[in-house]
């Protein structure tokens, strides 16, 4: 498919500008662009810049807050609610990372479960922010439900991912980021562009086959939890990713499970809904509050160069540390640019058009 | 196979003997046979009284120290870490999760890392201890190295299981206790005996290559993470067995990755360990540092309703709470016994002739 690739320069600022276009501050807008375009850099395009015009949407249609009066409902030491008063995920997120930060900072752990959000790009990025002060960071999500739990033809949850992202010495660190999916939405999203099959055990019919038809999730069907099905761990994937929606929702007082309201502004939200938008939870956990920083580091790196050097299976080079495919692709793309297929630019540039902002080409 | 069932009761004071006769104080003692037992009654038949004997050889071999002097080394307002001082780790993990849960009742939530500890048992009747003080309880152990991650020949994690235990209110509790592997090793050990292949994405061979042989982690192969192969999400499994092993270790000062020592005291301990003993990690959040427990419980039988009542894929009764197993086992356990199989009868019979003691039989 035809692709043409931006800077992550162009792509900031046309972002940004966006953002400050729907009434976000310079701060909020430039912190929004920021998050969102983590995920081109790191190749997870599924929720970047092709998202944007998604959240757009749900700002005409009144979901999404541009100017949101963030606070936190209830505190202890270690642990705050957050209301991110239906503002953009993007901008609540890094604030109530901030939160569980600074909790750390006093308490030795911070813990924050969030109400009344909405998407927040890619969960690694909120995580990582807890490294450069040299603590481990935690970040996970619901999100609309498209996952079937085992035994279930009913969507009941989100992919629901989680994110860890953990310091090291003079190795880079760890940073696992992950949907609780056997697949995310987005590895589907690909194969239905390429007009592929989808591997058994990444989703269901609408009858709760196993069906390897990529368009099958439109249909009806569901993604199914990490595992596929019960002989294969399915139920871990499904406890998972319902830790995931409890922690986030059930704990702050957002939507979840079936309720959580959908990305797509055109899908109606459910009446009665039992919480405020979705919900997410982020944990802090500072190094120090356990063993000396510089020790825990140098264990680190032992660790993570035991496990690179490992012997490998037939045809793979080494094994990864988790974090390694993203950081690799982040280096190449601030080089030599961001790829994007033409209905992604077709769809930037009816933004470029409805808020008379230029995205400058090559 | 032939079998026999004994009560609890029988099988408990045969076990808090054993523990008294190698030294343990009675409530050590005590502590150690319900938690050893609390694996029989929920069903996990390999990590209950088919492994007392496996401790008592640990003891033998000088690496279980029957009276341990455990103590915290380091602590802030939220977070602890323990030294287990080669304690049992069924005695020391309810020792570090009460450390958790005490620093929960002030802070909000306390995390507790442990250091020169051993075999806990199953995690799940660790984290369940935080359910009584309207908690969400987290524990989590490293195990002896089994699991090659995901394009490793070399196997350098243990199944390192991860249980969650959160409150409900009219509804049973939430209660995830999960190895990070597709299986776990309990399960081919199950295979085994009943002379049964095990399914594709359990297992490879000692070149790396994906086996159904039910006998292959005897012939140098390996267990596979969580997804089994990369195509179906094994790099996640493979993360989630690596934030184990690195919350329980890394943190904590205990061994890490191929370093942990083995359970079966046969095999060598190796030379230059970068810690001591293995590790564990346990957590304690109080509902109400977030919401009040009363509104969190409403919403939490609303939720798992919600699951329970989900249309079923065919062939399937209904949508499963994770807990629900283990509790219907229980319960019938406990009417009628826990069967245990001729080798582990022989075992503890082996055991009551060494120590001199009884085994009352029905």
């Amino acid at each position: 498919m035809e692709q043409q690739s931006f800077s992550y320069q162009q792509l900031f600022d046309f972002s940004k500008d966006i953002f400050l276009k729907i009434g976000c501050n310079t701060e909020a807008a430039e912190r929004a662009a920021q998050v969102l375009l983590s995920a081109d850099l790191r190749g997870v395009d599924s929720h970047g810049i092709a998202r944007l015009s998604g959240y757009i949407r749900l700002w005409e249609a009144g979901r999404v807050n541009a100017a949101p009066n963030m606070q936190i409902l209830h505190e202890t030491p270690s642990t705050a609610v957050v209301d991110g008063d239906a503002g953009l995920g993007l901008v609540v997120a890094p604030y109530a990372m901030q939160v569980a930060i600074d909790k750390a900072k006093i308490a030795g752990t911070g813990w924050v479960s969030v109400q009344n959000s909405n998407h927040f790009g890619i969960a690694g990025i909120h995580a990582m922010m807890a490294l450069e002060h040299d603590m481990i960071g935690i970040a996970m999500t619901n999100a609309s439900p498209l996952v079937a739990p085992t035994f279930s033809i009913e969507r009941l949850l989100g992919t629901n991912p989680i994110a860890v992202a953990i310091p090291a010495g003079h190795e880079t660190p760890f940073v696992a980021d992950m949907a609780t999916t056997t697949a995310a939405n987005g590895k589907l999203e690909i194969l239905q562009r390429k007009n592929q099959e989808a591997p058994t055990g990444w989703i269901q019919d609408k009858d709760g086959n196993m069906s390897t038809n990529q368009h099958e999730v439109k249909n009806g069907g569901a993604l199914l939890p990490l595992g596929g099905d019960r002989e294969h761990g399915s139920h871990k994937g499904y406890a998972l990713g319902s830790i995931v929606d409890i922690f986030s929702a059930v704990l702050s007082g957002a939507n979840y499970g079936p309720w959580v309201p959908p990305f797509v502004s055109f899908l109606p939200v459910a009446d009665n809904l039992p919480g405020k938008g979705i919900g997410h939870f982020f944990g802090a956990m500072r190094i120090d509050a356990f063993r000396p920083a510089a020790d825990f580091k140098q264990h680190m790196d032992q660790w993570i160069t035991r496990f690179r050097n490992a012997k490998t299976t037939p045809g793979n080079e080494s094994v990864l540390i988790p974090g390694d495919p993203e950081r690799a692709m982040e280096a190449e793309r601030r080089k030599s640019g961001i790829p994007l297929l033409a209905p992604v630019i077709a769809d930037i540039q009816k933004l470029a058009t409805q808020f008379d902002t230029i995205i400058k080409f090559n």
